[in-house]
């Protein structure tokens, strides 16, 4: 199996319908929003495949997918989860609304940390449900939760979106963080929904703890979102699966049993290949990316010295401070005007996040050269 | 082009991981829930296999697909539609509610009349409003709006969720009862709302008429929701258009950007292929179902004479009044029980559903002959 990062030329790729490929002119290279420059895994192409031969395009029935993901759990992060507790949702950001609203009421608190995905910023206002902005702080380099902030911002709170790993910072929250969230939680009376969407993408050396996991009273009431749609590159297939603790029972059940008209079964089938079928698949494309975080600092340390970034322990995204450029609030827009690269633009993830960009490391070695060259002439 | 309805074996079918073909047992034959037993038109094939080839599976834009809607809908209906007052969503219903949040408040009354798609009952309320239950008459065996019932109706309403053409009945509005319902919903300031996503499964010799088609007051700030689902059975892609009135473009201005997050690529490559280039498929998918609807009708008149059953003006549903046949409120569970063939349960759709049952046509002509079989023996 080669790298799945270098097999499509830029040509292959201009010929996508997505988002990535065509929301720009073709002078710009796409380094932005999370998709991969990859074919899909091998067991998810027959799957897809054979479903087409078949004229398998009802609607779906969730079948063994949420075994598969739950098998994946077991082996990938020895975290035990019961099937009968799990759903299938459209999306993780639908999941999040629907949860929302069985475990909060109208006007209720929900706590989020900035810089975060930016659509965190959305659903939570569409859902009737109040921002609370718990920023990140830097520690050494490192991004990590502020707890005395935290404790704060939860007296005003019923509910905390956590994500880990963190987008866009790339942060595996380790345990002891985790625990201290936890804690903090039952104090405070806090639902914890955590979003571990990036959890399959987290680098060899780096133990993605699962909240669910821990063993304390805020997580067993906790709820959890995962996909392969991130790690198996499948967002435009739209599934992802919800996960109670085993005292959220109540509140799973509660999901409304049409909830799961959207979930699409070509996301259905491909979700279950890749938790079940395509782990050697990820294995060799976390080889890729591994290879490109490190190209990544390698470029940066050489050619853009005064660009803050540290190593992401999870997801393809590297999270660049861009401040001492001098390019102003949104250096994003300066390197697409000057440059021609896209990057994310870091206002979108909060305060925290004016004077950075994000970078989409899931394509290949020669397009992460290609748009650090893009960087550098941009400031020319 | 063979009849698309009849180019599967039940063998092939039972390969399927559909909610049609695996919710029942394998002795069951699965006459229910709207699915077609049909491959997809080759148009649709082909560029999904293409997507595939590329790994293109992130998220989606859309592209030409709002303007390969607007050129059928000139084409087929006579109707003029915008493609900058239109937006994709991801299935139907998930758009009936987003357009509710932004055309009516919490409490408000939405009308329905039933017997009538079951999920009109879920997500009505789901959205924080109130259903308001108008049903349906029968007029020399044909179903029809009591419009005196509706103008009493939408007194207490705010909003007006129609459905042509009809499901369960199949019955399609002729333009005078909707120049009347127009006229209703203007004096009463009541926003209509319609569901015309059966509307491609329109029977030669049978007119659909959009309801933005109409010049009037309510027809101009109406929205109508439009899908390839499920002319072109496509459902598990989760695709549909919503198409705002000249008057409605500020509601269609309101939907929240990240509501096309979950709307799937191949959904969005599929509906354009269906709309752009696939008529010919419908066409011949219309004459299969119309030779299926005629065949139900002798087979009925032959074995079971007491049934009602009017051939329907569109759609692939038979509505089936069973009450004389002495088997309760819910003829399906016996159906079920006795003769192993599934129908959709007439009750879902609201009281006047009693004693009736759903059948959907969209399978082979053996097939239809099996299911009134079973329903023979059923009785036995
Ligand atoms: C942290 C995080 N949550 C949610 C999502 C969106 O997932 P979905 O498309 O399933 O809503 C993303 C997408 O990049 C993400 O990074
Ligand atoms: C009248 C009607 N509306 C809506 C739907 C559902 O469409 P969607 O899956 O796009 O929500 C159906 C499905 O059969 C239907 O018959």
């Amino acid at each position: 199996m080669g790298n799945p990062l270098s097999q499509y030329t830029l040509e292959e790729l201009r010929q996508r319908r997505s988002v990535k490929w065509r929301h720009y002119p073709d002078d710009v290279l796409p380094l932005w929003v999370a998709e991969m420059d990859t074919p899909p895994a091998e067991p998810i192409r027959a799957g897809l495949a054979d479903a087409l031969s078949r004229g398998d395009l009802g609607y779906s029935t969730p079948g063994g997918t949420l075994d598969a993901f739950a098998g994946f759990a077991a082996a990938r992060y020895g975290w035990t989860v019961d099937p009968a507790n799990a759903r299938l949702s459209p999306n993780v950001m639908l999941g999040v609304s629907e949860v929302l609203r069985h475990v909060t009421r109208p006007g209720d608190g929900v706590v989020i940390n900035p810089p975060v995905y930016p659509p965190f910023y959305h659903y939570i206002p569409d859902s009737g449900r109040r921002v609370i902005e718990s920023p990140l702080v830097r520690v050494d380099g490192h991004w990590t939760i502020d707890l005395e902030r935290l404790d704060r911002d939860f007296a005003d709170a019923s509910a905390y979106l956590l994500c880990n790993p963190q987008n866009p910072t790339g942060v595996a929250y380790p345990r002891e963080v985790l625990l201290a969230i936890a804690e903090l939680a039952e104090r405070h009376n806090v639902r914890v929904l955590v979003d571990e969407i990036h959890a399959p993408l987290t680098y060899p050396g780096v133990t993605h703890v699962p909240f669910l996991s821990l063993d304390t009273a805020a997580s067993r009431r906790a709820i959890a979102f995962h996909s392969a749609s991130k790690a198996w590159n499948l967002a435009g297939l739209t599934t992802a699966v919800i996960v109670g603790g085993p005292e959220a029972g109540r509140d799973i059940a509660q999901i409304s049993e049409h909830f799961g008209d959207a979930v699409g079964i070509f996301g259905v089938l491909a979700t279950e290949a890749a938790f079940a079928h395509s782990v050697p698949w990820l294995d060799s494309l976390l080889l890729g990316l591994d290879s490109n975080r490190r190209l990544l600092d390698t470029l940066l340390r050489d050619q853009l010295p005064s660009v803050g970034y540290s190593q992401p322990d999870a997801t393809y995204l590297a999270w660049l401070d861009c401040s001492e450029l001098g390019l102003g609030d949104e250096p994003a827009a300066v390197f697409l005007e000057r440059g021609r690269v896209a990057f994310n633009p870091g206002g979108a993830f909060g305060k925290p996040g004016a004077g950075h960009v994000r970078l989409n490391l899931a394509t290949s070695a020669e397009r992460i050269e290609e748009g650090v060259r893009r960087m550098v002439a941009s400031l020319g």
